[in-house]
């Protein structure tokens, strides 16, 4: 590791964010829905997942051209889930990290269409991705469409969207943040090492490590929700509560929820040594997440 | 030519509803979200792009057996379409051949999510499809992705929402259908031909029938809702009229549009004769569009 991770974030950031922007630029489609899906990929988004997979692919090859299209793909999925997410029939939020939403901004029906583009787009860029073999574009598109599908992603959704206004057990909440924000996680780590052609051992252990990454992620998320800056989260705290939505701070405390925290940080970077990983980006970057401030 | 068209498509409907079910009661997702695809997909689609898929296949191979499951993702895709173009914020349909839409049955979350896993799910099968090789299965989601995003179907339902209210030019409105059903109609006569290993000649004698076969469709549709009956149809007469929606009737009269349907018609069978498909099915299914009575 040569650079310190706040370089090493900015740099790949910014990689994504110029490839993102050619792909979505040399689309010929109606302005509204160009403006549309620009507006919401081009939000303040972290890009953590393409980081992600970027550091998962260092973690076994050199150079990350390979993985631009497919992290690409990934953040459109992310970013289309984002738009449907926060409509008035679903989460109906106002603000997506201190801007205004996709429905907001356009209106309902234009934010519906952007996130269908969206995600119909990130399975074309893929498949026309001139880096990947014919046998890497098929064996993405399985795991893309898997992770964010009707088994993936989109159960997560639906599932936290019927749980609200009940209590439900840890496992059940475990459970949900798997599917609707572990899936992608484990996607961009997944995706990054297989095209760096790590072995089925590694993966197998790199799996595990992104289920814990994820719910490290989620269990973050719960406590800023309660004790973060709405400055820099650019929403307002508590809104978990007023949605009466389980989360680990409820269920186990702000002190419990920080020891599982904890616990998940230690099997994850379990599993990361196994895969022979543990010099790679991805140990800092679990640091980073588990610590995040926004 | 063996079967009357009446068998062949009834023969043809129940190859596709029974590989439909496979694929979906397969799928392990959440009872909500499980029965709201299952509702729209088994809500009694005429399964007409299938159908066209294989007798554009069955043109150039025997047997249909290869596009099975090709044709099951394009029927997801329209699908899918249905279900989002019948939300309050686009076309705010209560019913669709004769029953509830799906967010009338369940609830707007449900369907938007229910069309986010068909169009997604769509992408998985054709990547988990035994009968293609590699690069078949990377051609045919390319052109899926291409006929559907927001290059194609997406496209097309935003001009159509924008262009309400307004008058507007036949050339836009020809445009506007074109986009809007005319890429998955076109989709599926490719994609039948190209796994049937029709030559790139035939293929692109085939692209100018298909398209033309597209706009058959629109007309007889527009023409059904002046002059229809409404039982057949499942739906009342003069929706076009009461969304203030440019139509050919609108544009041309009654008689203008059907003089317009015979253009059509001469055209798409010019062109599937030159694609040396005239002897398959195609052309007895342009006959059956064009005088279809729902």
């Amino acid at each position: 590791m040569h650079d310190h991770l706040p370089h090493y974030i900015t740099r790949h950031k910014n990689l994504i964010d110029k490839e993102l922007q050619q792909h979505l630029h040399k689309l010929s489609v109606p302005n509204q829905l160009k403006e549309s899906m620009l507006y919401s990929v081009e939000a303040g988004g972290k890009r953590l997942r393409p980081i992600l997979m970027m550091a998962s692919f260092e973690s076994f090859q050199n150079g990350v051209e390979k993985v631009l299209t497919t992290a690409c793909a990934l953040e459109m999925i992310h970013t289309y889930s984002l738009i449907h997410d926060d409509l008035p029939a679903m989460d109906d939020d106002d603000l997506r990290r201190g801007k205004p939403t996709n429905h907001k901004v356009f209106d309902e029906a234009t934010a519906i269409l952007a996130g269908d583009g969206l995600l119909t787009y990130s399975f074309e860029i893929v498949a026309n991705d001139p880096m990947l073999s014919e046998h890497e574009k098929v064996e993405i598109i399985k795991l893309l469409a898997q992770a964010s599908g009707p088994s993936g992603m989109v159960a997560g959704q639906i599932l936290d969207m019927k749980s609200e206004d009940q209590s439900i057990s840890l496992e059940a909440l475990d459970q949900i943040h798997r599917l609707k924000t572990g899936e992608l996680i484990s996607f961009a780590v997944h995706a990054g090492a297989y095209l760096g052609q790590a072995t089925k051992e590694q993966l197998e252990y790199l799996r595990t490590f992104s289920t814990y990454l994820g719910l490290i992620f989620q269990v973050q998320d719960d406590i800023l929700d309660v004790v973060g800056d709405p400055d820099k989260l650019g929403k307002p705290l508590g809104s978990d509560e007023g949605n009466q939505k389980s989360t680990y701070p409820k269920l186990l405390g702000l002190e419990g929820a920080r020891q599982k925290k904890e616990d998940y940080i230690q099997k994850a970077t379990h599993a990361l040594r196994k895969a022979h990983a543990e010099e790679s980006y991805l140990l800092v970057l679990t640091e980073y997440l588990a610590n995040r401030d926004h």
